[in-house]
């Protein structure tokens, strides 16, 4: 293996260890030292990579948004639906966007990280995606990108939240798909509406499809 | 004044000062200690009325659901939308409102706070006003209040963290109302719409009554 493979695979391991343990004990309690004994790294490899907590976090918090990654869809509303179910999928086991999601909403972070950043990256990825919806004709002429992205980015944060504090995040596909029921209707235009997917399991599958390509 | 009065009062004002101490430095890194300074209340005084941290916690989430009091509304779906304003409106200046909605969003909190406990608690409020609304035939036939009232209180939960993050919750009522803008149309009867009213300062109006009474 070179050894710039090496090194961006002990980075990733680093991200995902890091993932972990911020998920399970919060920015405040974590450690480097907790880290790199997740990551079974030398205390060199982890500094090599991270010189302090605060950069750690960072690192976690910048990979959240391309955790989002589904396939294109022929229909970029259904993407966007996508986007929301196959994040959803992955928290139930991807340590690092479950590390990642935790630092976004904690209030502790402190100054030199920058944890509310996904709150404004993940609407930047998604109303782009929106505007090719606009631009192909599958959106209401009342909506607003900018407004509509925003309304998703915030209502998923709080949606997931409680879904972790009453099932572990069991129920979220559920949870997600009765937020697309609610508000699908104010977006699609009306003969779009029997062709788009917001069923409960939809990340599942679209996860899937992604592993199998 | 009576003792009992003078003790409503002394325990009131731990809870608020608890509620500032908690939204500023979260549950970890609250101690007794700085909500007796806060509070200027003596050590014994505390202990009188919460003999934990735990208790303390407990006590200031057991208060957050009746924070969102509003007047009564003859249309009572109107009612379950004030009460998103005027918790919005409330979460700007209310420190024990601040504190509550922080610990519930808190994952650090310990097991002995049952800190998902408005997660239930609000839902339970909510849905019964939405029952009251669809008797009185504001509602579409395809609303299903326990699931409406759940991504309310969820979407709500994000929505106001994102805010936080972003504007220290300024633009929190604008927020609010993009999201009644986008979920109203699944929920009202067509006749109801035009009198509804979802404006971005709905809270601060709302709020305006109750105390001009």
């Amino acid at each position: 293996m070179a050894t710039q493979e090496r090194a961006i695979r002990t980075r990733m391991a680093i991200l995902e260890a890091a993932g972990a343990v911020f998920d399970e004990y919060g920015y405040s309690s974590t450690t480097l030292t907790m880290v790199l004994e997740r990551a079974q790294v030398t205390k060199g490899a982890l500094y090599f990579h991270f010189q302090s907590k605060e950069a750690l976090a960072q690192a976690v918090l910048d990979e959240q948004v391309q955790l989002g990654t589904v396939p294109p869809q022929a229909c970029k509303l259904q993407e966007v639906i996508d986007m929301t179910f196959a994040v959803a999928h992955r928290l139930l086991d991807n340590a690092l966007l479950r590390g990642s999601v935790r630092l976004t909403v904690d209030q502790s972070a402190p100054p030199g990280v920058d944890h509310s950043g996904p709150f404004r990256q993940w609407p930047v990825h998604l109303v782009s995606l929106m505007e090719e919806a606009r631009a192909q004709g599958e959106l209401l002429p009342s909506v607003r990108p900018q407004e509509t992205v925003e309304l998703l980015v915030g209502a998923f944060a709080g949606i997931q939240l409680m879904s972790r504090a009453l099932t572990d995040r069991e129920d979220l596909g559920r949870r997600i798909s009765i937020l697309w029921g609610h508000i699908l209707p104010s977006l699609a235009v009306p003969g779009l509406m029997p062709s788009i997917d917001t069923a409960p399991d939809r990340g599942a599958r679209v996860t899937a499809a992604m592993v199998a390509v």
